[in-house]
């Protein structure tokens, strides 16, 4: 401390000035003409300092470094320290995540495994613990995360508290285990879509102190009110910034933040990260101050960060440097005081999660029978699902007439076998695509329009230990994700090279944008109404399996 | 935490349901119509609720109860019982105070006794240690507060942090028990008047993170963009709310919160606690929620008291219910959900501090000598004073004609002795006054117009072990402050009464308004520029003991 106070008096050099900013300060809303002074990777002083080391950036703006505050480092599908080298340059310098999917695939390894990631890049990553592993018992995959398990995160470095409550019955039942995880953390994010009136104030009651699921103003309205942090998000496919852009205005940013939660890396690396939901914000009427505001000192004060959201003295000297212009533009990025151009890369240790997945074979995928079945319908834009009736032949798929396509689930950690359901509205015209992510559990979930395609692809991602296959005959894609099949530890580049290749090679077989997002979500058994398991069809508003064939 | 989940859900009946109301909602600044329901001294939720117990309010606005985020109890000559007797009827429920002179009087006993008469009241009362007792090595009175001393207090349920830095160059300087102060604490009040550019930098680097002491917009603004927390004061004699009005606003409100430092009893009982406060901020020409924002959850936000500052599901049922009309009138309080009304008297157990003071006698008021003399010159509404220069006979004060008085300050905890020094200023044209309220030592302090009245009001002080007396002759009136000479045990309505008597009895001397007050800060050697101590005239300038006689 006595070395930062003896910079700040001016009686040391500063190991760096910046010089000529207008400073964004998120404490007042204003933006302040000034210089200021960073040692050691923290803020010194505002005003006017000797330094060892000088920038003179002649008046452009200058932001806090940005903060996401809800997200899935694993839905990027890069590693931690990847997916820190890919958002850096985008200002942000601080995430909140929720390592859920690794630890639903991989248990509390999953979760050292990312908390030793964490310490591998300028970025300053802070976990909330998983706190529905499995989400449901019926969702199961590779590990359950008890109360006890838990436990064993209170107080470690880097854990800030308990990770999106997703079980609102659990909550408002007072289920013993869910009780348990609720008591053990002071710092507690909520997940409750559509929740109001008594029932939100009894999850609220329970602890929960922030929602990032508002789809609808009044919702986010209601939340706020009744004292919820707002996490406004804008993620791949969830986008919220529009809806609820008017619920923030200066009186309530203090009380919002914005989050990204599901945002895949060719999003990130074409549009942008934080910096993508700030230019979002202001084009839906969100003046930028609040935007930043929401950025910076607010996601910071929700975690009780009080070492950062804000360029002033003793704080981290975290910062972005704008284009100019009017635009927000992030130009240049200091995280701790350093400039982050061209991190280099550096192979990560991967996760290795053994695939034991019993091998597909052709009689697995043998429809037997005709006449009306449950099919999966698939809903734009939506990861809810319709249950539609059919009159099918078994033996007679694809009907590509009229879009019905095989689909399987094979379980990749017991080897318990395979189920296989029947789904419109991919509109594969040929070929089959498989992947090892699939919420919550993380199966090998397949679509496709042959039996040997699906076993192709199925068998591609079993055998390269997870990732993302697209086959179609002898041509095939595989993107291996060597970190637990959800992540890879390649160069963020060339995941995202592969990655759009992947995109552009699946596109071929016709059908619906990003089939991939939709297949993702097709064995998620929490979101109604029809879903495949590696046991078969799964009728969510009945909560228990059901036959193919309706009689 | 099962219980208020199903109270809230509705699936059991709260004790209490609070019917159509206009309540104040600080995360948006929003009044909303509403119902709430309490359960346990918690808030259930919002909406309508079946309940024990149901109070219809007919749309009465409701605000959350009101936090003062510093304060010195001992101020109001009330013990910390009988403040919250006095204060929680103006709709305060929580404060947070500095312990800091019963700390300078009676050291750790002084904090422990505090910290068990906060059970004893259902105001909420937390403490801050008190950071610089004695305030100099010079200035020591009953007891000095080490590091060791504090770290004692570390997680004491009642203590929040480290309170008012005051101690600025040690701060500055790195000294080493002042360093060691600060490490011990996460959360830590400031004390920098004035305090600007490189040097408030560095004292914010060192840990600092809030202020009281602005006296004007710029230095407010200043300490508000770097940072600070600012607490907007307005005691008895220090008013702040006028000159920082300009500087609140709804993107600084979160930021900001307000506090009475000193306010005397008959002033809370007069005008008011934190709703004065409320209403002098309106006055001044901020607006009415910001001013409430401030007065609730920034406050309690400051210092992480999340479990308040709101009416909102799963808080403290703090609240208070306004008077018809537009002005800020609290008409009821709720404390844990349970209206404060005429709460009974219950005599605490005083800290008692014997008076350890050798008996004043004629000769040690004597004044040999003549010549140019060092005066103390009072300065109108200010505790500084001016180191005047007058030629006087020493044998021939009181010297009424160019008001020049004796005063005299007894050692009250070594009987070491007295000091006598001259004082311009007071006006006194009989009498004497006599008290052991002096900061901040808190040695008996007297100035008169006749030995025999300042031997017999500083004997009346010491006899009834601390308080403040007048005396003119054969008349007298006397209030005794039976804690630590600072505080009295009496009722509230007791204390006012006496205190305004002996106003109205002093006041009958002649003179300035408002004696006592002088009198209180006329040993404190840190204020320039002439005090007197128990050793005599003390030059602060000089920061040495000088002689009264110039030559």
């Amino acid at each position: 401390m006595r070395e930062i106070v003896s910079v700040a008096l001016g009686d040391r050099p500063a190991e760096l000035a910046v010089c000529n900013v207008s400073l964004f300060d998120p404490f007042t809303g204003e933006w302040i003409a000034t210089s200021f002074a960073v040692h050691r990777g923290i803020v010194a002083g505002l005003g006017e300092y000797e330094a060892s080391h000088t920038i003179d950036l002649h008046g452009a703006r200058v932001v806090p470094g940005l903060i996401d505050s809800h997200v899935h480092i694993e839905s990027s599908l890069l590693c931690p320290q990847e997916f820190g080298r890919l958002v850096l340059p985008h200002g942000t310098t601080t995430v909140v995540a929720d390592p859920h999917e690794i630890a639903n695939v991989a248990g509390t390894a999953g979760l050292d495994w990312m908390l030793a990631q964490r310490r591998q890049t300028p970025l300053d990553i802070f976990y909330m613990a998983p706190s529905c592993v499995p989400a449901t018992p019926l969702d199961l995959g590779g590990a359950v995360l008890t109360a006890d398990d838990l436990a064993r995160y209170v107080g470690t470095d880097g854990i800030l508290g308990l990770a999106e409550m997703m079980n609102v019955p659990g909550v408002l039942s007072g289920d013993p285990g869910i009780t348990k995880k609720l008591s053990l953390f002071s710092l507690i994010d909520g997940h409750a879509p559509l929740l109001s009136g008594k029932e939100l104030n009894a999850y609220i009651c329970a602890g929960i102190q922030s929602d990032h699921e508002c789809t609808v103003a009044e919702e986010a309205c209601e939340k706020l009110r009744k004292g919820m942090y707002l996490m406004v998000r804008e993620g791949s496919t969830e986008k919220n910034i529009e809806t609820l852009a008017s619920v923030v205005d200066w009186r309530s940013a203090p009380r919002c933040s914005l989050a990204t939660d599901d945002r895949h890396l060719d999003i990130l690396a074409e549009s942008g990260h934080i910096d993508d939901c700030i230019r979002k914000a202001v084009s839906a009427g969100i003046d930028l101050e609040s935007a930043l505001r929401m950025a910076t000192l607010s996601a910071a004060d929700r975690f009780a960060l009080s070492d950062r959201g804000a360029v002033a003295p003793g704080r981290i000297a975290d910062f972005c440097v704008l284009a100019p212009g009017d635009s927000f533009l992030v130009e240049r990025t200091f995280k701790r005081g350093v400039e982050i151009s061209a991190l280099p890369y550096c192979p990560p240790e991967p996760i290795t999660v053994p695939v034991a997945c019993a091998p597909l074979k052709q009689p697995d995928l043998r429809i037997d029978g005709s006449g009306a079945a449950r099919v999966i319908g698939l809903v734009e834009g939506q990861i809810i699902t319709a249950a539609l009736e059919i009159d099918v032949d078994g033996a007679r798929i694809p009907d590509f007439e009229r879009d019905i396509l095989k689909c399987v689930v094979c379980d990749r950690y017991r080897a318990s076998g395979s189920g296989v359901a029947l789904v419109h509205g991919f509109g594969l015209q040929k070929g089959a695509i498989a992947q090892s992510i699939s919420h919550d559990a993380h199966n090998i979930v397949c679509v496709g329009t042959s039996d040997t395609d699906i076993i192709a692809a199925v068998s591609s991602v079993a055998g390269c230990g997870g990732g993302i296959a697209a086959v179609c005959g002898e041509q095939s894609v595989l993107l291996p994700l060597n970190c637990g099949g959800l992540m890879s530890s390649e160069p963020c580049e060339e995941v995202t090279r592969r990655f759009s290749e992947m995109k552009k090679f699946a596109s071929d077989f016709g059908g619906i944008d990003d089939p991939l997002m939709y297949l993702s979500f097709l064995a998620l058994t929490v979101i109604p109404h029809l879903r495949v398991t590696e046991r078969g069809l799964f009728d969510v508003s009945l909560f228990q399996d059901v036959p193919l064939f309706l009689s």
